[in-house]
């Protein structure tokens, strides 16, 4: 069997169903594979012999050269044919992209699909899927004037939605959130989510696994795999269709009905999954999961120049179980640089003229504490004495070993240092309870660790 | 009794402590107070004649006309001798910003503030206060390049921690939510958040009051007061130090002890106030509740163009017992311009190439269903079928009174499209769950109605 090397690093790739007219899937697929693949790319339309300065071919027979990946585009009806002239030319793998069809022709396709599976070594991606994004190949049709396309980071993606997978990484981009690889399944006939999850449990590239799922075939093969990958990454997975109503748009969305939220929830459990209950969850936990080493205890610590929000964190740390630690002796005279008036707790509340110089003290005293495992910062960056090198203060804080979430909250000013803070592999939330649950995250990682090593 | 109106509505303000030195907040209040206010501005500065282009005094006593509003930047051990002044000439409302105070100062200014208060009708907010921002009085020290200012809206905040309401104002602004008054109670020692949370009761301009508490003197006032008001506008309240180590914090950060969570909760369900039970509850209630009509019953409808989304709203409805009611024949028949693919269901699914077209119709059938009284509206802003256009169709939807919550997920070309939505009062979220958890409150606030009036 042909392994999944091609699906995310071709060497060349043909675009069947590719097209000059800007605004259609056929031309915005090309021009992103384009600006991103670095191999041979051969554009197949039979009405055209150029575009965008790339030889165009009638038909994919026609092209000489080994073909890694093909991306078709085609009309429902035209899928079947295209993909029989793909494996017989011997393309590593193909990617059905397109969505339209009938009930009808879904059933044909389906059948054509296991019949070519007997006689071709082919692999198949789809149909409706999203494709591959990665930052040497992006075959999204969505425009990039409206969807943002990640940094290069250390999170890589598995979704059952393209729509929703696409939304996310968008988002994701604008808040500097790195991906490494993302892949949209579609209907999976061939390669699916298991195989994917496998693929990237092995890849060097991947410190965490995401998955947007809808529902699994094979559940069990899910849960061994899964058990197997998080000994060495963690995967994080949101899975929708876990309520009454829910279910029944899943089975409108899917063709395919899903099981129920308490036999999943119990098997991720079971797996070592870690389940994220809402959309945000899904990359507030990868991002710290994905840059951040694990939580040895639930002894943490929590700086704050808000009063307020350290509350709050106490609170949600309350709420997880995490301990606020007595400060020690020793903690205590490392902080003897800070002003008097400051109350030498847990939380350490260096009030609102706090500045750079008070939070490295603070952050230095509390990472060096042995009885303090994890750090919990907030930093109101409005107040005029905080300066911005206070940013650098918090990065450095990465060099001692511990783990530590940040929040910072505001539009504008925030938000560009919170990018920058982000863009150094510290996560950053705008509530201080996210921050807590993303640290309570590295500790539940912990004890999954603990349970399958 | 002299009122709350010259707190926010002076005809002159007192500048005590006003300083010519940009970065101080002397300066900072200053000219926050001169680019806002329209009325008369006193600086008082024993040092210099003018700033700022305002002849400044050295004393308040030396002012000859009267003074509504006295805002005090003063030194802690200062504070008390300038407030008696005040007093002397007839300031109506003092704001005490200044915070330095030693344990020592702090218990004599509380005496000087009591003696005071039996000799004199001046009313004092703070001390610790950051004082009043709205559209015509932003005595904000905060730089606006730190700390953006939100538009007028119908929103407003009692905060009894500065810092967390400031950066909260400067994460709606960045949202483009509304913000009708703000204030910033400090300490307090005459004008507590009781007698704002009244003044706000009546006040014409605010459709919806929201508070961060850690904790009140007299629960039993709150409550009998908050239960009046509901009857006319929603309050919504996060209250902080919920848990045993966040209640330690309040206590370190507040200097009085706050009651235990269910005790609050418990009380705030009597009163018909509605719990934020995070930080980002507080705006994603507050936004719809001032701006959308209340949801009748529990029926609602779904629509989407990414079918994923659509499972995840309906997971959340289901959780929340919001139930999604099959479409009646009727509404069927207004659908038949939607393509005959998409399937005339609830969640209703347009599919990944819906089109602003595709979107009215679906809006304008939905809305016109009489067993749906409120709407989730999904819009995968980011396919390319899909013209900006369909914003106006979201928009128009106002005018048939049923309640709809907006789920709009990405970056820069989404986020501008969705604060466009956000200026016309239509509350937008980054995700299916905080959307329909935002038009459940609508539910909730029906029944506080009925049950308090």
């Amino acid at each position: 069997m042909i392994t999944l090397d091609p699906l995310f690093e071709p060497k060349s790739i043909a675009i069947v169903g590719a097209s000059r007219n800007p605004g259609e899937i056929g031309y915005e697929v090309l021009k992103n594979v384009k600006n991103s693949f670095k191999g041979q790319i051969y554009p197949i339309n039979p009405e055209v012999t150029e575009i965008e300065n790339l030889t165009s071919y009638s038909s994919i027979s026609n092209v000489e050269d080994p073909i890694d990946l093909a991306i078709i585009l085609n009309k429902g009806k035209e899928v079947s044919s295209v993909l029989s002239e793909c494996a017989k030319i011997n393309v590593k793998v193909a990617i059905i992209v397109s969505s339209d069809f009938s009930e009808k022709e879904r059933v044909k396709l389906n059948e054509d699909i296991k019949k070519l599976k007997k006689a071709s070594k082919m692999r198949i991606l789809g149909p409706s899927s999203m494709g591959v994004f990665h930052k040497d190949l992006d075959m999204l049709y969505l425009p990039k004037e409206r969807l943002k396309r990640p940094s290069e980071g250390y999170i890589s993606f598995i979704t059952q939605s393209g729509g929703i997978g696409a939304t996310l990484m968008d988002l994701a981009a604008g808040e500097g959130i790195g991906i490494n690889k993302f892949i949209a399944v579609g209907k999976a006939t061939d390669i699916n989510e298991i195989e994917l999850l496998q693929y990237f449990g092995m890849d060097m590239q991947t410190r965490c696994i995401i998955m947007y799922l809808e529902s699994t075939q094979n559940g069990k093969e899910l849960i061994e795999q899964a058990k197997n990958i998080v000994k060495n990454k963690p995967i994080i997975i949101l899975k929708a269709g876990k309520e009454e109503q829910g279910l029944t748009a899943v089975e409108q969305h899917h063709g395919i009905s899903s099981s129920t939220s308490q036999i999943y929830s119990a098997a991720f459990k079971q797996a070592g999954i870690i389940e994220a209950k809402t959309t945000d969850e899904l990359f507030d936990f990868a991002k710290t999961l994905a840059n951040q080493p694990i939580l040895k205890n639930n002894k943490i610590g929590i700086i704050t120049n808000a009063g307020g929000f350290g509350v709050l964190a106490a609170d949600e740390a309350s709420r997880l179980g995490l301990s606020l630690e007595h400060l020690n002796k020793d903690t205590i005279k490392l902080m003897k640089a800070l002003p008097s008036h400051i109350k030498k707790e847990n939380p350490l509340d260096l009030g609102g003229d706090a500045n750079a110089d008070t939070y490295q003290v603070a952050l230095n005293a509390m990472l060096k504490e042995k009885d303090i495992s994890g750090i919990i910062c907030i930093a109101l960056l409005q107040t005029p004495t905080l300066e911005e090198r206070v940013i650098t203060a918090i990065r450095e804080s990465k060099l001692h070993g511990k783990p530590i979430t940040v929040c910072i909250t505001g539009s504008d000013y925030t938000k560009r240092l919170a990018r920058r803070l982000e863009s150094y592999g510290v996560p950053v939330y705008s509530t201080p309870e996210k921050a807590v649950r993303s640290l309570n995250v590295l500790l539940k990682y912990n004890n999954i660790l603990k349970k399958f090593k």
